[in-house]
């Protein structure tokens, strides 16, 4: 099977987000280029409307094999769980075939995400056995421009440090921000969860 | 369609779920039946050894109709993201081909599930749309037999009902917790994210 590309997906991609993960080359090496990967990910979804302006992967950490892709298709699967980073993560699980990403005898895998997770994809990473988390843009950022990312532990960072989960941020946050000011200059809809009751 | 049995589901039911779903009355109107359902879901689950011992379902708060139903299926399905909760929720928004439960239109809709939900299924909870929230164990009780629940926000039952979702607990608690010692009891598998480190 080609990498990145899970035969089945628990969430159907769109074809061009399959198209765009078959082009890469096997191994992307800097961590920056990873990340840039993710973000035309997030900027692809806005441009083909296919879904919010978030992007994520599943690297080999060392080798820089991709592993797997999500995008936020939470309106084009009418699923609210179908942020990038659960989508990237289900879609390792499948192509792996393992519940725990960090089981002994897999290489080392990392979740490299357009933003910072919500309060969702927070828990879906401390489960999901990757060892390290990149972000890019922080969370106030999706807030800035209107989407709900919900309250986290105030020590989320720690917390997955804690249980051996690497965090790294603003790794080229100012092109995520980007992402994000496209879409609310498109007129792209913020969905949410309830508003906060005032 | 049969309500409480999604057409394809992206998590995978073993068939017995599917059966005792299709036996339920079409309407279950008192909440601890409602309960000692999702209860039958989660000692089922460890009976027939397809998953954790956790049950949920998705019912309209009015009529008691079941909607969706969910059980921990991590191991069978592969994935980490397949707690109870989740799957009861992904299989409700399939079914009613809507990524907010609670969308003008669609009758008030509440989450039952067996136990309070983990870190990430608080998140899932607070994007799914679901207007009340209905617990039996509580978190302590499956962290008793070694099960991680991970950091929430400590006031996470306040951050739901800022939101409009309502949340209930202990609501046939003790009968929870049997199916938690009866799942350690038979040795059932203890599967965790990485421990805290020490």
């Amino acid at each position: 099977m080609k990498s990145g590309v899970p035969s089945t997906s628990p969430f159907r991609l769109p074809s061009w987000a399959i198209r765009l993960a078959r082009r890469q080359p096997n191994q992307i090496v800097a961590a920056s280029d990873r990340m840039r990967f993710v973000i035309q990910l997030a900027l692809t979804n806005i441009t083909a409307q296919t879904g919010g302006p978030f992007g994520a992967a599943v690297f080999e950490s060392h080798t820089g094999r991709l592993i797997a892709v999500g995008i936020n298709v939470v309106e084009p699967t009418n699923c609210s769980l179908a942020h990038a980073e659960v989508v990237a993560l289900a879609n390792a699980h499948r192509t792996l075939r393992q519940f725990d990403l960090g089981t002994p005898g897999l290489p080392k895998l990392e979740l490299i995400t357009s933003c910072e997770p919500c309060a969702m994809c927070y828990g879906a990473i401390l489960w999901s056995g990757v060892r390290k988390v990149v972000c890019a843009a922080r969370g106030s950022d999706a807030t800035a421009i209107g989407f709900d990312e919900a309250p986290k532990p105030k020590n989320w960072v720690a917390t997955l440090e804690d249980r051996g989960i690497a965090v790294t941020r603003d790794l080229c946050r100012d092109e995520a921000i980007a992402v994000f000011q496209r879409y609310q200059q498109a007129g792209g809809r913020i969905y949410n969860a309830r508003k906060r009751l005032t």
